[in-house]
C-alpha cells in the first residue's frame, strides 16, 4: 500500500502561508513559487493544499521565434489588462543557462517597469538540465499564481522547439508570435505550430514582409482544419509602440467565448491534464529511479559503457528489472 | 531477478541483417532506422547488437536558430567529407508536425541532391509527442549509423531550445551556428548555447553585422572560461556560396586533435553516457508506468482532476505507489 509521508510540522506552517499568499502578500507568493520551482522541502504538500483553490486563472500561453518581440507584447499585454483591473501573473520561461544570470537581471529590468504595480507579478524561470521537467515546473507555477488569485497567468516561451509546445500545451489560450524577415525556415516554424496556435499575432508588423508572413498563415490554414473548427485569427501588432495590442486582447476573449459557447472547456481541461498526468508520472518514475542509484554508480555504468564494456540498453533493461523487484 | 525477454526467432534473423547493414546496404541501413526511430518489435534487441560495432565514427551535432541555414552548411560540410573519402550520415531533426509531411519532403529534396553518392545518407526526424524522448531516439539512431560504419554522423537541429541542447550534447563536437541581424533575442540565444558550443560558425557572414556578432561572442568569451581551457574559434562562412566550410572542417578536426592531446575523449564520453542512461532510464520508468495505466484510465484521471474532484499530486503518488508495490 501507499504510504503518505506528511510532514506534520510542515502542515502546521502551511495554512498561515497559504493565507497570506491568497490574500495578495508578494512575499508568500513569491517563497512558494522557490518553493515548487526548486523542488523545495514540502513543495509537494504546498501544492496538493493550494490545488482546491485552482481553475479560477484563465492560463495564456505566449510562443514564438527569438527576436519577435514577446516580452515587449506580453508587458504590453498585462498592462491592458490592469487597465481592466485584472491581475496578472507572468512567467517567463528563458533558456538563458542560470550560470550567466540573464533571467534575475532580465526579472530586474522587468519589473522595475511595473514596480509600482503589485496587480503584475513577474517571474523568469531558467531551463533546467534535461531531466528536470520544465514544462511540468512552469505548470506548477502557474498552478500557485492561479491559487494566489490572478485572473490572467501568461505564460512567455522563447523558441519554438518541443520543450516551448510542451510548456504552451498546458495554457487555456495559445498565441503564437511571428515576426517579418524570419528567413529560410519561416515555413518549418510556422507548420510545427500550426497546431497549437489558437491566435497568431504578426509582431513588428510595420516591417516589410508582413503580408507575406500572412499570406503564408493563410495558406497552411487553407490545408488543414482543426477538429473544433476554430479558425485561428491573425493579429498584427506593434508592440513597442502599443499597436494592436487591444485587438489582441480582443482577439483572446472571442476564443474564450467560443470554447464557452461550443462547452469545449472541460474538454480542453481534461486534455491538458492527460498530458500533465502522464508528465508528473514520468517525472515521479525518474525521481524514485535515481533514489535508487547514487552518483557513483551513474559516473561507474556510464564508463562501463563508454569503455565498451557494457551495452546499455540491457544495463537499463536490468536496472528497471532490480528496480521493479524491490532489490535495489 | 531480471528475465531477459529474449526473442529466439528475431535473434536468429538479426545476423544476416546486421551483416548487410554493416556491408553499407542502404536498405538494411533504412529498415534498422525505421526500427529504431518507431519503436517497431525487436528495436531494443537490434541496438543491443549493434551496439558493440559502435564507437568508430565522429557524431557532430550541429545547432542555430531558425534561418541561420544550417540544412546548407551541412551539406556543403558533407560533400567536402566525401571528397576525403569519408562516407557520412546525416540526421535532420526537424520541428515540423509529422501531420505536415515536411520532414519527408525535406528528405526527399535534400536526397535529390546526393541521390548518386551512397556515401551520404539523409534522414530527417519529426519531433515526437511530449513523452516520446526525441533526445534518445535520436541517439540510437545515431548509434545505427555509427555501427553501419558512417565515419561521420552529423545531428542537424533547429532551434535553441532546452531539447536542442539535449540533443547536441550528445555529440562528440557541437557547432553552434548563428547570423546577423538575429534582433533583440541574440544575447539571450548566446548565453544559453555558450556552454555547449566547441565551434561558433557565423554564417550569411557576408551579411551587415557579422562583425557584431563575432564581437559579441568574444564578450561573452571573455566572461567564463571552460574547465578544459579550449576557447572555441569562429568560422565564418557563406553557405550557400561554399565560403568557410574547408575552414569549418579544419576547425573541427583542431577540436578533435585537441581532445585527443588532452586525453579527453573518454572523459567527454562518460559524461555523455550519464546524461544519456538517465534519459533511456527516465523513457523505461515511464514506459513501465504506461504499461500499468490503460487509456480509459487516463483519461478519466485526467477528467476527476479538471472537475478539482482529486488533486494531482496526491494521484500520482498513488499511481506511482501502486506500481511498486506491484499491486497496480
Amino acid at each position: 500500500m501507499y504510504t503518505c509521508f506528511t510532514l506534520d510540522s510542515l502542515n502546521h506552517d502551511l495554512q498561515p502561508w497559504i493565507d497570506r499568499l491568497r490574500a495578495g502578500d508578494p512575499r508568500a507568493l513569491a517563497r512558494a513559487i522557490s518553493t515548487v520551482e526548486n523542488r523545495a522541502p514540502g513543495w509537494s504538500e504546498l501544492l496538493k493544499a493550494l490545488f482546491p483553490h485552482t481553475g479560477k486563472a484563465r492560463i495564456i500561453g505566449m510562443t514564438g521565434p527569438p527576436g519577435a518581440g514577446k516580452s515587449t507584447l506580453v508587458d504590453q499585454l498585462a498592462k491592458h489588462y490592469r487597465k481592466e483591473n485584472r491581475t496578472v501573473g507572468i512567467i517567463a520561461v528563458d533558456p538563458t543557462s542560470p550560470y550567466t544570470g540573464g533571467a534575475i537581471l532580465g526579472d530586474r529590468i522587468r519589473m522595475q517597469d511595473h514596480f509600482s504595480d503589485p496587480g503584475i507579478y513577474i517571474r523568469s524561470m531558467a531551463t533546467r538540465g534535461s531531466l528536470g521537467g520544465l514544462a511540468r515546473t512552469t505548470a506548477d507555477v502557474a498552478t500557485v499564481l492561479d491559487a494566489s488569485g490572478r485572473d490572467l497567468v501568461m505564460i512567455e516561451t522563447v523558441g519554438v522547439g518541443q520543450d516551448e509546445i510542451d510548456i504552451v500545451r498546458l495554457a487555456d489560450i495559445t498565441v503564437v508570435i511571428l515576426v517579418p524577415g524570419m528567413g529560410d525556415d519561416v515555413q518549418t516554424i510556422k507548420a510545427g505550430i500550426m497546431e497549437i496556435a489558437d491566435i497568431f499575432v504578426i509582431n513588428k508588423s510595420d516591417r516589410e514582409g508582413a503580408e507575406r508572413v500572412e499570406r503564408e498563415i493563410r495558406a497552411m490554414q487553407s490545408l488543414a482544419t482543426r477538429s473544433d473548427h476554430w479558425t485561428p485569427p491573425i493579429v498584427k501588432t506593434v508592440a513597442s509602440e502599443g499597436t494592436g495590442v487591444k485587438e489582441l486582447a480582443a482577439a483572446i476573449a472571442q476564443y474564450e467565448a467560443f470554447l464557452q459557447k461550443e462547452n469545449l472547456v472541460l474538454e480542453h481541461n481534461i486534455h491538458n491534464w492527460q498530458e500533465r498526468l502522464l508528465e508528473m508520472l514520468r517525472d515521479a518514475m525518474l525521481d524514485k529511479a535515481r533514489g535508487h542509484l547514487t552518483d557513483g554508480q551513474v559516473t561507474r555504468y556510464a564508463a562501463e559503457v563508454a569503455e565498451h564494456r557494457r551495452d546499455p540498453y540491457t544495463l537499463v533493461e536490468e536496472i528497471v528489472g532490480k528496480l521493479e523487484s524491490g532489490k535495489p
